[in-house]
């Protein structure tokens, strides 16, 4: 047929096909050709770069009125998008833990987009591949079959919702209509956990402080006879204690809780049992990590993202529940314009939307299943237990170098460390030297504060960070540590 | 340099990068004309197609230990999930309402995945495009330049995150230590809102019943004099209204509340005025259908979603606020590994973080970004208006045919209509329709419940149904409906 036939395009029909499905394709491999080249080619460049105010000031134009050739705004965005991204793919990245991403995770987001599916609900499949992977991650886990499983954006939201899960296993379901009428319930982290485990109580109406902040010890590993203590406590006061988050890769220093003990704990004590995995829990696609996860398998629920150590293309966070019903009770709601059929469309009962508050949801099982289907569990595994041998090469370089010192253990991938100052703030020189490396380009660690002090924190998360990668990093801090110091 | 040298690749490497990335780019360009043949085709598909079982029993497979050649899954995904998806990207999808997508929003997807960004923080592009976007709905909706936006997942979230911000201004930041503590909070929106607006009441902690469900009128419009009623009993009897939820198109209908009215109740009252414009606010667009908007500049917040009207593909939720400190108050939190600084890429302060829960971010916004630059706002604003055409003459063709009757009046985009029966339970009759249409591939409307009768709900968002198409979907009612009451 003729190009202007094709999917009903014809010159004044209001259709966003274009006219010309020949020029498209020569734009779209003009874009997919430099996409490949910027991946393949990251090292040539610098980590990060600062956006120029002439750059950052193209962006106060006006809500555009009329069309533009998509090979115009392709170059826009060759120009001033592209070379001013925030270096997560880049070797040198060990700010924060980002994943790397893949040039597979890419292609499939790609096909994902094309296909445009809305995984809400429904019978198609790009619930079947979610729930594929739902089964993939309880094999992994060693979760039973009656678990559930969904994806999200990211472990805040995973964390979140599994507070909502642990509030109606607590209350009952009568809370979802009723609201929270003042019931003292009260949750427990180490005062190490990530911001989202106390971000939860708040959004969930408990307030932040039904967080109670338990201390950590030497290792940055929650101190198990206080949380049991502050338990007892709180009951004691007439409190209602119900959830326990444990840390499998603390924010900080990606310290893993005692999750066994932890299990052990909420057994005893009737409570929900919880792991912050954001990007720990992968770990156990490692023989040699998954160890230091035991007692996960017992978790009622756990958050994760594969767009950290799974390096999937940003984003892809999970949520797995060992009580699917428990999850569903939390979730499902009825809606006349969301029924249920046997057979068409509107098949395929339960649907996502059931165990999660999202009715829009892209396909982020796609770039999961390509990137789990390509590498495999095997060399995936390899990869992360990688991570943490390059973390252990920085830790001992650090500890080698009489300038730096290290701020705390070294668990998994994450190492924190300064440069010493004779005299003078170690704090303010740490973070200049920081904003030193970011402007360098050579490498983009982040900061963080373990007992007080500023550190550099060097996350070794990306794939593609070598020891060559981490030496650079410290050749550059003693490099500035020294120019500051002069 | 070498192919194994880019990238720092080489055999043994732990690196995900290719060894060979020639052959990775050639598998990518198959990928690529492929999915542009999918879109440019889609007419000579079938809608939807129910998955075969033999198709399905594939994704039982079980954790896959080793690699696959990605040209291996590619033929896998070809095969097993390019023919079964949801089928929105076809002109005959007119079921919930989902946007057809574009090729331009699957190729800017694609370049967002290559950068891989996370868009929760700290100083880069990607922050700069959704810092553009949030100003470009400013001046659609003509809000102040203290407003603050964001992008979600979709309304759900938006609704949700709308609600914390109502809740915080009314309770003061305590909340968010404190929590509800009991606080008799209640919020009003129609009976024909969408269900994520009740759900946003239980997520919060408030619970459903906070959420007073409002009659409508026999346009579906909320009834404001029984608004207002329910209102003064509430504060009688020791309630706290905090918050009304207008809805600028109903999930059912497409009603558009009368939003300028709410606005001056919403004064008069001392309540934050929100819209839910998941799928109508963008009828901004049009010179046609903003006149229907009216009111909604006025509101405290918006939630909407580019991925239904605007085409974006999956998923592009955004929420917008009007007073951006109101919002920030409301998700804002110091964490030590957030550190921000004045230089580097830990720069840029606020951060999308300070303005949702959402750490993890993907860069929904240069989808939507090309998407705005590439059509522009006046051949957006004429697609939009064109899908309320089509739905017109739908609407017609159905008081035409005396075989059907018309449910609900048209407001927008969507039309509820019924095949007669002469005798027997027409709500049967029509839900086997609905699965008929399904199952042919002609079309896919959804079924939703009008006063108590089943309704097939045609849902024109796709840029690509016209007339023609709409023609064919009624065909099709007719002759199931007579092969069925044969």
């Amino acid at each position: 047929m003729s190009e202007t036939e094709r999917a009903g395009g014809h010159s004044g029909a209001p259709s966003l096909d274009p006219d010309d499905w020949e020029s498209l394709r020569a734009d779209a491999h003009r874009m997919l050709d430099d996409v490949i080249d910027s991946i393949a080619d990251v090292r040539e460049r610098p980590v990060w770069q600062p956006i120029p105010d002439d750059v950052r000031a193209r962006f106060g134009e006006t809500l555009p009125r009329g069309e533009t050739p998509l090979g115009e705004v392709y170059q826009e965005f060759s120009n001033s998008i592209a070379p001013y991204a925030t270096g997560n793919v880049h070797p040198g990245f060990m700010g924060w833990v980002h994943g790397g991403g893949t040039a597979v995770g890419m292609l499939a987001e790609m096909l994902a987009a094309g296909l445009n599916a809305n995984c809400g609900g429904r019978d198609h499949i790009g619930l079947e591949v979610e729930r594929q992977i739902v089964r993939w991650v309880r094999e992994l886990f060693g979760f039973p079959k009656t678990a559930s499983g969904l994806f999200v954006t990211g472990s805040s939201m995973a964390n979140f919702m599994a507070l909502l899960v642990a509030r109606t296993a607590a209350l009952g379901p009568q809370v979802r209509e009723g609201g929270l009428s003042g019931e003292p319930l009260t949750a427990y982290a180490s005062a190490a956990a990530h911001g989202c485990v106390v971000q939860a109580a708040d959004l969930a109406g408990l307030g932040r402080g039904a967080v109670r902040r338990i201390a950590f010890d030497a290792a940055h590993r929650i101190d198990i006879a206080a949380l049991r203590r502050r338990i007892a406590e709180d009951r004691a006061a007439g409190f209602r204690p119900f959830l326990v988050t444990g840390s499998a890769g603390t924010v900080d220093t990606g310290a893993i809780d005692d999750l066994a003990a932890l299990a052990q704990l909420c057994r005893d004590e009737g409570l929900w049992f919880h792991v912050d995995g954001a990007y720990g829990a992968l770990g156990m696609l490692s023989p040699q990590i998954a160890p230091m996860l035991a007692g996960l398998s017992e978790a009622d629920s756990v958050a994760l993202d594969f767009h950290k150590w799974g390096q999937v293309n940003y984003d892809a966070g999970f949520l797995i529940v060992r009580d699917g019903e428990q999850h569903r009770a939390t979730f499902a709601a009825p809606a006349a314009y969301l029924r249920r059929e046997t057979r068409g469309l509107a098949a395929g009962s339960p649907w996502p939307c059931d165990y999660g508050p999202d009715l829009s949801r892209g396909f982020r099982a796609l770039k999961t299943w390509f990137t789990l289907k390509t590498y495999g569990a095997e060399r995936l595994g390899a990869m992360i237990a990688h991570t943490c041998a390059v973390a252990r090469h920085l830790e001992a370089r650090v500890q080698r170098e009489p300038k730096l010192e290290r701020l705390a253990p070294v668990a998994l991938n994450i190492v924190c460390f300064r440069h010493r100052t004779s005299s003078g703030d170690a704090d303010a020189l740490n973070a200049e030297i920081v904003a030193d490396l970011h402007e360098s380009g050579i490498a983009a660690p982040s900061s963080t504060t373990i007992g007080g002090q500023l550190a550099i924190r060097a996350a070794i998360v990306n794939h593609r960070s070598t020891c060559a990668d981490v030496d650079r990093m410290v050749d550059a801090v003693l490099t500035f540590g020294a120019q500051r110091q002069r």
